[in-house]
């Protein structure tokens, strides 16, 4: 038995054993997949969103790439992120504090069900979760609240809507401190080349940087996808602020040779970031 | 209609129009198919090598990362690369001559009828084509002949075995001269580990330095692979060593920033080599 899922003319199948859960939540489709060699699959309206086997590229890469930019965060935002990797990262800096906003209970509740390695985020004192959009969220916090947000969303598509709106990147802005970074879910270079520049553009026009970096996912169509870094003030490359980079514990992929790597460019993807991108 | 392959767990299916040639070689079945987003495909023996969107990839990483890391190069002896796509990347060095060694004729006319791309390289008197065994042909080659071996070759099976043979590696070394590289087709990190394990560990009990890299190829089942660089001298990361690799024309993936970037390993790629890999 395969779960399959197409993007363009790639259409990848990953084998499994069974479906082991699904639920239809107010927003979307919930399905768990068990295959003996990527664990428990999440799939979101048909979309694989994480196996346990490489859920932690994704988070590791989406949380310690800003967190390490930073120099000295402390206020930390996810929007959505309702399976918990993204928090159980930003966690392991034990300096930091972080607010979650899902749109999603059923999203939380599987994960607490089917997704055992992030189990000790809910109870910890550093993470505060609300349930709520984050478009209405954002719009209510206060100017310069956070040192970082996160936006760990399902692709531009119904409910995520707002989270790909011009006006949404603006409210990020706002609500970031003077020296805050954002990074952000936005497609792929390689497979959904157009969706990727319209968010880059969105976040030029607003931030000081917006840089692309990379990431693989086997469970992803496609395979390799972007994060967005926004920022203010730090640059993702510079090595004094990456000094942190290697003493996070209990990690699988990140690293500071790995942050670096993300971040280099293919020449045809250069042409095509051509004034968009802002190093 | 799809082509499709499989790679352990993952099966990539690439949407195809039809099968446009056949043929058994003597020592393989050839398969070309048209699609109109990645153009032909060559498919040998059911696994795709290359389709004419993303064949550049492959062929500038395998050719530019070696020549580059080299300071003076001068002969190029490229084992295996029949569609003459990392003939051409080599011969847009212009210091540079190429002797290639495909074991398949059938492979040559296969590609100068359906690959039109390298087109150029097959008339270029600085190009010189043997069809013949390449563990035979190394054999029969005086020590310290050449500044650069590519190994541009199937997966490890079949005619294609002697060149995973630990002693090919040792035949390459003795006909490299005393700065030489050699570059090799070498599964993949993230889904065939183990023989990139096996080909890393073989090549390192031979080279001083002995360091894979990552490129990615649409058409490959898993879609990032690995190179390996073997060096008796020069390293690959070295900044005045990679001067001349942002002044080579045309070409559309290859970069400085992707050569130092391609060298970096996940953390957890980092302990499964462990001892292998030779920095």
């Amino acid at each position: 038995m395969y779960f399959e899922e197409e993007q363009g003319f790639i259409k990848q199948s990953l084998k499994v054993e069974e479906k082991i859960f699904e639920t239809k939540s107010k927003y979307q489709n919930i399905e768990v997949y068990k295959s003996a060699e990527l664990g428990n699959i999440m799939v979101l309206d048909g979309n694989a969103m994480m196996s346990q086997k490489d859920e932690s590229t994704y988070h590791e890469m989406l949380a310690h790439v800003p967190v390490c930019t930073h120099r000295e965060p402390s206020r930390v935002l996810i929007i959505g992120g309702g399976d918990g990797g993204t928090a159980r990262e930003v966690l392991r800096h034990l300096d930091l504090t972080v607010d979650m906003v899902e749109i999603d209970e059923e999203v939380v509740n599987t994960a607490k069900k089917y997704f055992e390695e992030n189990k000790d985020i809910w109870d910890n004192p550093r993470f505060n979760l609300t349930i709520a959009d984050g478009v209405d969220f954002i719009s209510g916090c206060e100017d310069k609240s956070y040192d970082i947000i996160l936006v760990d969303s399902t692709d531009n598509k119904d409910h995520a809507n707002g989270l790909f709106d011009a006006m949404f990147y603006v409210q990020a802005n706002r609500v970031l401190k003077d020296d805050g970074l954002m990074a952000v879910q936005s497609g792929s270079w390689f497979v959904a080349m157009d969706e990727h520049k319209e968010i880059l553009k969105k976040i030029g026009n607003v931030f000081g940087i917006a840089m692309p970096y990379r990431y693989e996912m086997l469970s992803y169509p496609g395979i390799n996808w972007n994060f967005i870094l926004a920022s203010k003030k730090y640059h993702p490359t510079a090595d004094i602020i990456l000094q942190r980079a290697d003493l996070i514990e209990g990690l699988k992929y990140y690293n500071s040779d790995i942050q670096r790597a993300a971040f280099a460019v293919p020449t045809y993807v250069k042409k095509e970031l051509l004034g968009i991108a802002k190093n």
